[in-house]
């Protein structure tokens, strides 16, 4: 597994409305896409800083998984997403190496990307993320 | 303020000697630095993801900033740090847009940078960096 750079950063926040006007005013950033991922119950703003991008979440349904970080956690960073040539690869390559996985092959995520989730017991608590094109 | 990309990510770790190998082993990085920073009562390394650092740190002290957000919260993301033009004018910028900051001026953080941080009470619960060298 060769990770190239850190594709996104997820932030959970409780409202799109009142996050994307700090990010885009006090901290002059633009964002250039809002995205539904039904599957994940969440509606998406990306921003680009440098090569990384920042996805904002905001949860469409109290029991989907950012629902449950808001209320149980509060706002705040999410997960950590790098960017890798393989998914599938990736995955089995750390599960070889004792991480528990949350997905065991690569699914969609925003932007079309395959995507897949480590689980953050075996990460030192990092919720992390594998995706490429 | 010009945010040209993200500086470092830091992420808190109950111990650098458990946390490193994983770094270096399951996902391929490597270290190239570890620092102390007596004043802000950590211990960091670091690791280089394309543009952007990931800095682990590590508790010197239980009543340390890092000490008590492992206590408090376990170990996880801590501060996501933008890379601007000149901290002391960024901080100006964003207190007069109303945002709470930490360091009213700059000070000296890991690697000789200058930094300033905001409240994460006005950053949508992202205890964010403001650093430039």
């Amino acid at each position: 597994m060769k990770i190239s750079h850190i594709e996104h950063i997820g932030i959970a926040v409780k409202s799109l409305d009142e996050a994307i006007p700090y990010y885009e005013k006090v901290l002059g950033l633009k964002c250039y896409n809002i995205e539904e991922v039904a599957d994940q119950k969440v509606k998406t703003a990306f921003f680009k800083v440098g090569e990384v991008k920042i996805e904002l979440l905001e949860s469409t349904d109290p029991a989907g998984p950012i629902g449950k970080f808001v209320e149980k956690k509060g706002q705040g960073i999410h997960h950590l997403a790098f960017a890798v040539d393989n998914v599938n690869e990736a995955l089995t390559e750390v599960e070889a190496n004792g991480v528990a996985t949350i997905d065991k092959t690569a699914r969609k995520g925003a932007e079309g990307l395959n995507i897949g989730f480590l689980h953050p017991k075996s990460t030192l608590g990092v919720l992390t993320e594998f995706c490429c094109e």
